[in-house]
């Protein structure tokens, strides 16, 4: 079993992850996690690993599953988000484990960083968001500088995960400086540590003050989107319904020319029609709309759909 | 209280999301969110919302805690990501609320359905990855395919939400389309419907076969990076282990060149410096790691840190 513990507090545990965990011979984890679940473990066969030693995790726990002991590989947050679940499998793969083969495999799924964090801050994630690890143990920076530069631009909300440690510091200012190309210095940002543990700490800034912050190993950073606010010490990111609707005195009114569980006048159809009235080329297009030319090229090219064409409108009307 | 259910099964609720349902005078949802946890309703006034009347939703809540209520308002999955927590703060702020004044907002996080999603097909989120939503209701559409051609081509991992409905069936089929603008068409792609309730359904297909398969209201599609594989009926994204370290007969052995715990060869500081070495002009460099010219033209005026450049390495060895 990969158990995903959530934040570490009891409280957040799953009752899956907790009955997992009591069901299990043989517990294996990073000592931090261990320690958060130290009380559950009475009994049980405990292997303590070190942070970079996650494939001799997997190691550990199929070798003792071959033995017919039922092994618990617990993270925090989720399993499989930059958890166990990746290592283990790997190592299943290579050694020759298939599905069928008498050892079975159940991920038991848990609140990962971002959610936790989120929870602490206000409403960060309500719209589309990324997670990218500045961590570059594994994977090379132009990788990660490619994907910083990509979601920067493309106004995503972020959660940096492992953002800074003793010997990594330059990685979060090189992230800070990727993400200034693009968005404001005033753009929310909430640093989270410790979340739901005694530790926990919630720190707001900027994305300009963002290198002055107290960042660690048990740091998440979220950075806002271009129209996340922070008010009353609460980070949020609006849905968006202001497009659509507005609120007064408890009342909720549709805007003009918009309807309430439609498309947007800017959405899909609404848009193929504008580019398709609008006269621009696909060039002007693509430059106005930040798209890549041969995409606008081809709708163009393509025609309105007919659902879509004023003849069709016209019949409806 | 904002509740996140997570998928919805008694099994993965959180201590905390079943306390905090139990403590409730009122509980608030979507018809089948209520549905899903209707067993731990009894006593109390249950008011069920169709799925458009979020902000009502919201509105109602509010008017029950200024009664002196104690609310639940339940989300499926997380109530940070696409959920409630969004449009309760946007109707509390509207309203004049401040965390002073009484009414006290808590969020109870839960996996959300990209955990819940990735942890029955395998481990397709062990690296970088995004969520975007394809419903235009409350985004206009050129928004949404900028996150989506950015992110496909800065190679993350992607859920997909909203991903299909009975009026928008398009949205998919140019999510595809950008797709396949940066990524191969054997790309391995999960759909995953209703997962850990009774109707649960995975579907694997590809990149270029998604437009053909059965993905609906209550879908999420997730789509793998270039490394993404699909082996025994798993979705595996390798999380880079490979880059360092080999696995044979159970043993592991770091590769030459690379340091266990420490940053990769081309990791940010082994990566300057061979920028540094190369003798490449910025908009070489930008071209060969894909990477904005002004960024790589400002590391190469900086010139190299001090314990980077040849002769601090020289005084340590």
């Amino acid at each position: 079993m990969l158990v995903g513990l959530g934040p570490g507090s009891h409280d957040h545990l799953t009752a899956r992850a907790r009955a997992g965990i009591a069901e299990a011979d043989t517990v294996i984890g990073y000592v931090t996690y261990i320690r958060l679940v130290a009380d559950l473990l009475e009994g049980k066969e405990v292997i303590k690993k070190s942070m970079t030693e996650e494939l001799d995790r997997a190691i550990e726990a199929l070798e003792r599953a071959r033995q017919g002991r039922k092994v618990a590989l617990i993270s925090s947050g989720d399993a499989g988000v930059y958890g166990m679940a990746g290592p283990t499998f790997e190592v299943l793969f290579q050694a020759g484990w298939t599905p069928d083969c008498g050892i079975e495999v159940e991920i038991i799924p848990g609140a990962s960083a971002l959610n936790t964090c989120a929870a602490l801050v206000g409403a960060p994630l309500t719209h589309d968001f990324c997670a990218i690890s500045l961590s570059d143990l594994l994977t090379p920076w132009p990788t990660i500088a490619r994907r910083l530069d990509a979601v920067a631009m493309a106004d995503f909300v972020v959660a940096l995960y492992n953002p800074k440690s003793g010997r990594r510091t330059r990685q979060i200012l090189e992230a800070q400086r990727l993400f200034l190309r693009h968005r404001a210095p005033e753009t929310p940002v909430a640093i989270v540590k410790s979340a739901y543990r005694p530790k926990q700490r919630v720190e707001f800034t900027t994305l300009a003050q963002m290198g002055e912050a107290d960042i660690g190993m048990l740091s998440t950073v979220l950075i806002g989107n271009s129209n996340t606010f922070i008010r009353h010490g609460l980070m949020v990111t609006p849905r968006g319904y202001a497009n659509k609707y507005e609120v007064t005195d408890g009342e909720r009114a549709t805007r003009e020319g918009e309807k309430a569980g439609r498309s947007l006048s800017t959405g899909l159809n609404g848009w193929l029609a504008e580019i398709h009235a609008s006269g621009l080329s696909a060039a002007e297009l693509a430059r106005l709309h930040k798209l890549p030319e041969d995409y606008l090229a081809a709708l163009l090219a393509e025609g309105l759909p007919a659902e879509e064409s004023p003849a069709a409108q016209e019949a409806e009307a």
